[in-house]
């Protein structure tokens, strides 16, 4: 048996390099999604897919395909997909990192003289942040025909411009997403493969390079959440007559992690966060009893159930500690977006080839979310990374990078199904 | 024995329709101090005493006496006083009632030809609200000296003119407060008395039209507080590996809490209240964990004991909840201001002169914490109003100011010292 294959590394060392020179600005990256930055990152990997003779495909909304060729052309292909768009001073990998993997790998199989039994495709998706038109996986919705037309005519953030006029200015096409056309048959792709940087603490904490992802978490977000009591002097009012909208949200926050402790002792996966909370700064005072407090709570599962079943439970405790404290608590409509698993043959073949194997969930969500959703067996490998994502501090170390890279090759070479 | 002298309520009438009428913009009342209408308050309050043929001064500060001689007139004469400013945007009754129900006594007074065994001095103190200084008490306060020199810096908030060159402005001057002189001497006053709306909702949940108040409140704010943690994605970060800065927040307001209900039911004076909260708007987002919280924890009590244990285990619940969710808690220093008691021998008098006695605190501070400063016996009345004060919608019925006035008049007619 031959030692497996290695990645091309010095690929994606000068890939990575390439890159940052092209798409940082001051501190932080930008690549603004249908914009410049975006188009620099597509403009780098489709020269590398030159360089590599892969077959260079774009669709109508702008989703770069680098194809190696397999000996059945007509056998459903395996998409490595991810995304070249990061937030306003975003990282250098949040994404980036896919795209340069599938390369590397694909590279090293050229270089060995390895060819496929069936297409392997390089995705470079367009627009999975979105930062800039605020509705997340434009490319891949986009091109299984999931996106609500509406979406056309978002502005662009900062110069206002819609998005249909976006992608003609870009030189895409609006109308597949117009007309919800597929661009992707979801029967033609045998799997999607996606390597991401993680955006958490965990692998960083734990030692371990590289973690296959168990699932994509769902989100169930009150958004706007909101308590109305009364402003009173701070000093003057007895707590019987008071309506503290402060001293109400704390004990309904207070509460809502108390349920988050019994699910998670109940072996349930769940994160919970009020990541924006505030008193009025027009009306609040440093002596006054607060009459309104607005706040974000977000609920994350990989279980529908355990979201639904904590969404309600909040519905209950707002209710009851609302009457306990004479405020009115509304909640509001929640913001869903389900769990994604991942596919568990491919997950089982991943852990196999860690060295130290160890599955995590996804808290963020990626690309893979929805090809899994359109029922195309999906797996992800998170590589580890320093000072979370979406900031200009990421940092991921090309060693490993190589572990997850690996992994991702040594998948390709030996394919389950 | 002759009937009660009832106070001279026509005379309240039309002094409180006059001050509506020349002080209110808009919705609210601004009578704004040391300037045109805290002016056109004291003209009032002046004409008023001018045709009751009272004798007036005004000292170099402006503070207004508009005294009714005494049989001896070199004895310790009796101030029943309040301010004549006003919040901006605030009520017709916060301070002024207690003017009024100064001259509504003297009027009865003079009416039945009684002659007081001593000068009874209605004083209209400048500025205790002081909105537009930020610093409180200036009249009272100035009267005795106490004030900071440094304080004839402070800039008018919407004009900018320094509080010495707004002094100037007016006609008075600034050098006492320059050189911490006392414009009234505390062993010449027998007891200071003041008539004020009650600021919170008591008196109107009890049904009662007015109380004697027990004391005033102290103060120990914590205004700057901050908890500092780390931003991350909401999703992606677990919870061992969390610096959650409003779940910190959310636990340590939480226990706050829990040690006030401790002390409430230990029978301690004591009201507790955050009243601004918030995370960072700049940074703070739906999805991400806040790294800051910045808040205002106000503890209020007529024990000055309670408030130091409070503060001590706020410290305390800081430091330790800090180190649970691994962030820091930085509480900054306290502004204190001390409570205020109540003379007792005057305490007990007034609650015999009510037809239902009850006493309560103030939570707010008033011109009497000032003389009780300074050792002088000083007693309060609260009178029922709707609506909390400084609002436009203060509301105090005639009815239960006599009832207020009536008991200051009768304490005013048999003087226990």
């Amino acid at each position: 048996m031959s030692p497996p294959l290695q990645p091309d590394l010095d690929l994606a060392a000068s890939l990575f390099e390439e890159l940052d020179r092209a798409t940082r600005r001051g501190r932080g990256i930008v690549r603004d999604s249908y914009g410049e930055g975006e188009q620099a990152a597509h403009g780098i990997a489709r020269s590398a897919a030159n360089a590599m003779s892969l077959e260079i495909s774009v669709d109508a909304i702008g989703n770069l395909s680098m194809t190696l060729p397999g000996r059945n052309r007509s056998a459903p292909r395996i998409i490595i997909g991810s995304h070249l768009d990061s937030v306003p001073q975003g990282g250098n990998f949040d994404g980036a990192a896919g795209v340069v993997a599938g390369l590397c790998a694909l590279s090293a199989m050229q270089r060995a003289a390895v060819v496929p039994d069936f297409d392997l495709a390089v995705m470079a998706i367009r627009a999975e942040e979105s930062a800039w038109f605020d509705i997340a996986y434009l490319g891949s919705a986009g091109a299984f025909g999931l996106l609500d037309p509406s979406c056309l005519s978002i502005p662009r953030s900062d110069n206002g411009l819609s998005l249909d006029a976006t992608l003609k200015q870009q030189g895409f096409d609006p109308r597949p997403i117009r007309e919800r056309q597929r661009l992707l048959d979801p029967s033609r792709i045998r799997a999607y493969l996606e390597l991401h940087i993680e955006q958490g603490p965990t692998l960083v904490a734990r030692g371990l390079p590289a973690a296959v992802v168990s699932g994509i978490r769902g989100c169930k977000r009150f958004r706007n959440a909101r308590c109305t009591g009364e402003y009173a002097h701070s000093g003057a009012v007895a707590r019987p007559y008071r309506r503290d909208a402060v001293a109400a949200t704390v004990a309904f926050l207070h509460h809502m992690e108390t349920v988050w402790l019994q699910h998670e002792e109940a072996g349930a996966d769940l994160v919970l966060t009020a990541g924006e909370l505030f008193t009025d700064p027009t009306m609040h005072g440093p002596s006054k009893i607060a009459g309104e407090t607005r706040f974000v709570l977000d609920l994350r599962s990989l279980s529908d159930a355990t979201m639904s079943a904590v969404a309600a439970e909040a519905r209950d405790a707002a209710t009851r500690i609302g009457a306990a404290y004479r405020v009115n608590f509304d909640l509001g409509a929640t913001s869903d977006s389900p769990p994604a698993v991942m596919d568990s043959r491919l997950r089982s073949h991943l852990m196999s080839l860690l060295e130290c194997p160890f599955e995590m969930p996804s808290g963020a969500g990626h690309d893979a979310a929805v090809f899994a959703k359109v029922g195309i067996p999906s797996a992800m490998i998170f590589v580890r990374n320093e000072s979370g994502s979406h900031n200009p501090d990421e940092a991921m170390s090309l060693d490993d990078f190589a572990v997850g890279t690996s992994s991702l090759l040594e998948l390709l070479m030996n394919f389950p199904f």
